[in-house]
């Protein structure tokens, strides 16, 4: 058994690349895959805000894309050498939550990073139900240009889309995304992907915004708060937004989406709420017949229709890396990330 | 100009009739309707336990159907003499929230007792944007049997089938009603038409659920809080209710609600909310992508497709009401149903 490189968080800015022994096959449903991109994710940058010490580390990372190495004796659909796009989440595919699109509650689900399952932002990893959680991308090269953007596949532009999915964006419709993180950017191309008519991007990050209106954002706004309620009920002629794309988890932002919201309308959040409790009574959601919807994206669900407009380029999402590290720096990503130097970092181990 | 009789609160428990002038045109949508029947709502209850003193009185009532006597010089579509039900709000039916089957925010539109409307537990109530907000029931006689049902169109029964429709109830899904008020009792049979596999009614109340059983009820819970959601979830098999339709408002209700629903599923609220905050982080809605819909009921929405089926007896959401006293009882008819004595009182001004 060899050693290799992983990554783990000892608390708030505490990020560290250690070395560890090689992932191994535990369960007949098993795969090893060795990591060829990885990336850091907005939602890491919470724990790395906020996170209590720990003593063992916690293993980071839960989107990557690589090469099957190993495969348990019940994996049937997979081959050593498949390039592979693992989903941020593992997933039988085959359970009741599962055949109702709901893959990040499989019965046999779980996250990347906890119950004895590794992190993502390593050189190598064990992948728990590998038929229902790997997707095999075929005839596509370990070098291909593509890779950045199939790397969102399994989880930030599908994250983006999960949010416009259960927002029912459609044509007509006037969409605004809150956030100019890299989940808010794929929300706003998904969004152009689904026909929205108008698509508001609330954010102040030019650099970002600007990738935005190439995403499809008909209109930017900086302002935040009343002042950027305000503004986005200018450009709605007063009506406010069919549909609103929450993708950043803060307070701030749900009391701007309720705000900008219109009567009848959907607030779709998929940035992870960093708060329980939120208004939802009658001055807030109900009095307006506002509907609140959202989670963790089901990837797998959305997987298989989204890849081949990466294939084919219809849509590039992986435009919203800016950055990319290898493993060793991986610590520097996150500083990188959390200082808004870098829009979203890739890593190739 | 004669005066009449009508229903003020002025505090909790305060319920009085008193003599007032008769409602006169004062714009030229306007229309004098003559109350043929009225009734109390469940949601009178919440003042009537909560109310701060008033010295003026608060005008109580916004369900009634009755004839139409007078009519402003701009309405175009109802002729004196005419049997009219009127929704719960006015609206003016054309405004862009009302093309959008948001009636009860419409930018003309408005609420019974408020802005010097009166209220429908009266002899008459003048009606605002009257061509938007009456609609006539044609060739059914003063006197018909069909007035009980047909009052339920006010309000009740199309508050039910809102809860229902927005949470998107279908053949095959599993639906729980929380509440056995009349509401609950309306959802549940709004449910069933629209071909729920299991219902799931919960409310201890024996005559009551009764009644949820005749209207489609498959199973009731008389449990409440872990109990009952436990209840709940080994009635469906350990994965949870597709939709909950809560209509009791209450925040026990609401708990009961994400405690029951299965991952993927909808909330859809008609109870109106008593709390202004509530659970909806990752350990409630967002973990498990619940949706959250539901509001005032757009009933103007939906009342031309429903009274055909009450017409032709598909349905008989009439059957709520199970007491029936004059105006000069009313009083007495709160107090019945508050101390849950009556389920829904029908008023005969």
């Amino acid at each position: 058994m060899g050693i290799m490189r992983a990554t783990f968080m000892y608390g708030a800015g505490d990020v560290r690349v250690e070395t560890v022994p090689d992932p191994t096959l535990q369960n007949p449903t098993d795969a090893i895959v060795r990591v060829t991109r990885s990336c850091i994710c907005g939602s890491d940058l919470h724990p790395y805000a906020s996170m209590e010490h720990s003593s063992t580390g916690a293993p980071m990372g839960h989107e990557f894309l690589g090469i099957v190495e190993e495969l348990g004796s019940d994996v049937s659909t997979l081959r050593k050498g498949d390039l592979v796009i693992a989903p941020f989440a593992f997933q039988d595919n085959t359970c009741v939550f599962c055949r109702e699109g709901v893959h990040t509650s499989c019965v046999h689900g779980g996250f990347y990073g906890n119950g004895g399952v590794g992190g993502g932002q390593a050189e190598a990893v064990r992948v728990p139900q590998a038929d229902g959680s790997l997707v095999v991308v075929p005839g596509v090269e370990e070098s291909s240009d593509l890779l950045p953007s199939l790397l969102t596949m399994s989880d930030v532009y599908l994250t983006g889309h999960h949010a416009a999915f259960t927002g029912r964006v459609a044509p007509g419709k006037v969409v605004t995304v809150i956030g100019d993180g890299a989940v808010g950017l794929s929300a706003v191309l998904a969004a152009k992907q689904m026909g929205a008519e108008q698509i508001i991007l609330m954010g102040r990050h030019q650099s970002r915004t600007d990738l935005g209106r190439e995403f499809g954002a008909t209109d930017v706004v900086a302002e935040r708060g009343e002042e950027g309620i305000a503004k986005v009920m200018d450009l709605t002629g007063g009506e406010g937004s069919h549909v609103v794309l929450e993708a950043v988890g803060h307070m701030p932002a749900y009391e701007q989406a309720y705000g900008i919201v219109r009567p009848g309308g959907t607030i779709s959040r998929v940035g992870v709420p960093q708060y329980e409790a939120a208004p939802v009574g009658f001055g807030s959601l109900f009095g307006k017949n506002v509907t609140l919807t959202g989670g963790p994206a089901p990837v797998r669900a959305y997987i298989e229709d989204a890849i081949p407009l990466v294939l084919d380029s219809t849509i590039e999402p992986g435009k919203v890396f800016d950055r990319t590290i290898g493993l060793d720096d991986v610590p520097a990503g996150y500083t990188a990330m959390q200082d808004r130097e870098a829009l979203k970092v890739l890593v190739t181990p």
